[in-house]
């Protein structure tokens, strides 16, 4: 029987302000991405999603990002790799010790946003994000995209990796994402959606932007929460997998 | 033969900034009290000096701070328990990745700044200081002043305290601090702190403003760092010290 | 004919978060205390909001606070007053440049959170605000609670003064607030706000937490926007205003 | 007779920290350009400085930054371009406040670091800077890198632009500055800065990096003050200059 991961950002407010529903999304995922203080994430916050997260068996990812909290790590930042990795390794360090206090422990490194997408390719930073979480833990999981830098440096480092896709985002006839701000970049229709979450899921397949099958590998399907109907659209997601005879389950 | 621990604060430079003189402070003092990134002390910092800690034995501790860079911390904030609690812990568990990564651990825990003056009369902060710890590790030693309700609360949790004193303060009859401001609460005089040093060490003993021998039992000295002198200064304290018949060494 | 002004909380979000609907309480206040990135309020979000305060008429204010974006400025803070001068003066002069690149100008001054409520008994910090207002402009006015430490060092050198009330706080027999915290400090019955509304702006009285009839003069009536259902109270607040024969507007 | 301003950066400390010598510089240069707080420069200090440079009679311009404490401004980023010229404003009204309380204006803006490379070539950042000085003062002088496209963009947008030359960097024989990094990019002998400061001031002229002499018209020269000796160094350019001829002043 196939099994699919299901991740999904959470803990993204500051303060005041909140962004995910992080319970709710708690009861949809097996893996959380939790935001470490540095795009979002105060302590008090991520103490809280580790403990609801420990409740409910949901493993627990160190979101890390660059220090951003004005852009949500959304701009790209040309970090020099020492600082990188130390940032790296700070921002797994302060969310480990909400997951052991809940009984658990941080399982797995999810770069986020400008950062993530910037390790695709820049082997610099890459690296550098592999360096800081050797220093953290080297045997901790790196969740990333296939075929970028950081899980073939990571893989390189003896780091295991872990691949994931994208329902809601269009594939290139290569399998690289459509960037974002291209047409069509976005798969907005929740049917869609959860179509194709079960194809990736369950035939490691899906239709790219010019109509062709594609292969697209993946141990972990992320889902989206920071947008309205998002929490009831990852339900349906799973809801669909379940049904088609795909396990949900955390990654081994 | 008597023995004393010697603190110093640490790594409180931030980017481009720096303030003490990491390496030869290292050079003095058996315990390093290294800046976690809330009143100073960025992720590369943190691992530089952990590294150069853990190379000469140096034992590390986290020096928590409320989040107050451009305060550098000196400023009181009525930080509410719960976020002060898991701010505690963000960072002793940010500086233990470094001190991991470096060999060792981060061997106890002691507040900067204005959080440390005012967890001596708070008993909602101490309180919530005493949680973080907690939070991070049931056996860390918590470093504060003797008769402090930090270390009072701390001891009731079953924490580990340790009592230090400062040879360049002044202290009341009634062996509390002169507070800052008032006058000669701060000693200024080389020579004159040497001898308080030994004394203190030694005897377990000061003179008081008042001019009376009190008794201050405390297991650390705090030296300062980050004004002219202070490393030439720490150095003489630490050569009369173990002229006296004091060992230099970390506390146990 | 009796006017009052109305004033709420505008731009509080910062980079990807947001707390207020600013387009619609834009709508209905007179006065738009304008976050300017201390406790919240980002650059491009004090731009936006100056932009739509100034098509619709509605003044501009500084909301000015510590330096708090993790706790929203709702944390006191021991800022010495030469600093929190120069912050207060900073604050000012940042919103100062949209509001004149709309078109208009910053035209008062208010504490934000656990400042505003400071500077009520604290003269050190009260004095502080006083001179920072005055670094930035001698005539600018400042909004505060009457009987206000602030309102009456404000008065004191020379700047206008501008009194508000709270329809949906309590009040005590004396006519302070009772503190939020107590039992009974916040009014929730939108009914009751709006009744209560009218009361302070037509006849300058509101029932006491006693019972009694009290007088509180204002010439600014405080609206909430952060809340779930806010706008729309704050929009019946306004009508009932005017049916009642106020004259709702910006004071003079 | 030639005449050159001498611009420095100054303020670049933040709460407890400090870096430049500002009193030491402000008694060498006509030109100052503060740190605005967002990668050096808290309020305090920026009143400081503008309230000495307005005393000696120096010019105060905004140096204006990416948002980045951590990295000290030298971290490019892709700060989208709505973002970057509200924060640009941003700073510059927070700096016009203290200028104004100290009697004078900011009379010119001038990117800081990484800012200040990017916008060498950057049309979008570049765009973005003119329009964040457009929105503060359509009259400021901007202050930059011959042939750099934010002066073009500047000039285009009818901003008085003003040339710098760095008498202590590498020039290749086109005219740009021999990137950091790059051998030989920095000029370190005392002695060669200065005839180099005198060539650039004087002739307009200064030997490339291949050995011709190349052409460098430039209205103020650049000098450093945050390493040591980097104020003896600028008395002693300034006494040369005024030796051989070339009146030290303000641009116009």
């Amino acid at each position: 029987m196939t099994s699919i991961d299901l991740n999904a950002d959470l803990g993204e407010g500051f303060g005041r302000w909140r962004l995910t529903d992080d319970e709710e999304l708690l009861s949809v995922v097996t893996s959380a991405n939790v935001a470490c203080g540095f795009h979002a994430g105060d302590a008090a916050t991520m103490r809280r999603v580790c403990e609801q997260a420990a409740e409910r068996g949901v493993r627990i990812g160190a979101q890390v990002s660059y220090r951003d909290l004005a852009g949500f790590g959304r701009r790209a930042m040309d970090v020099p790799p020492a600082e990188l990795a130390a940032e790296v390794a700070y921002q797994i360090g302060a969310l480990e010790v909400f997951a052991r206090a809940s009984g658990t422990r941080v399982s797995y490194v999810k770069p986020h946003g400008a950062l993530y997408n910037r390790v695709v390719h820049d082997e610099e930073q890459a690296g550098a994000v592999v360096e800081g979480v050797l220093l953290a833990d080297t045997s901790l999981p790196v969740l990333g995209l296939p075929g970028s830098r950081l899980l073939e440096l990571a893989g390189k480092s003896g780091l295991p990796t872990v691949t994931e896709a994208f329902a809601d985002r269009a594939y290139t006839a290569e399998g690289t994402l459509v960037p974002r701000g291209e047409q069509g970049a976005v798969v907005t229709d929740p049917e869609t959606v959860v179509e194709r979450s079960v194809g990736l899921a369950r035939d490691g397949a899906v239709i790219s932007r010019s109509g062709a099958r594609i292969e697209v590998r993946a141990r972990s399907l992320c889902l989206h929460g920071d947008t309205p109907g998002a929490v009831e659209l990852a339900r349906r997601v799973r809801e669909r997998l379940t049904e088609s005879g795909v396990r949900v389950e955390a990654f081994a």
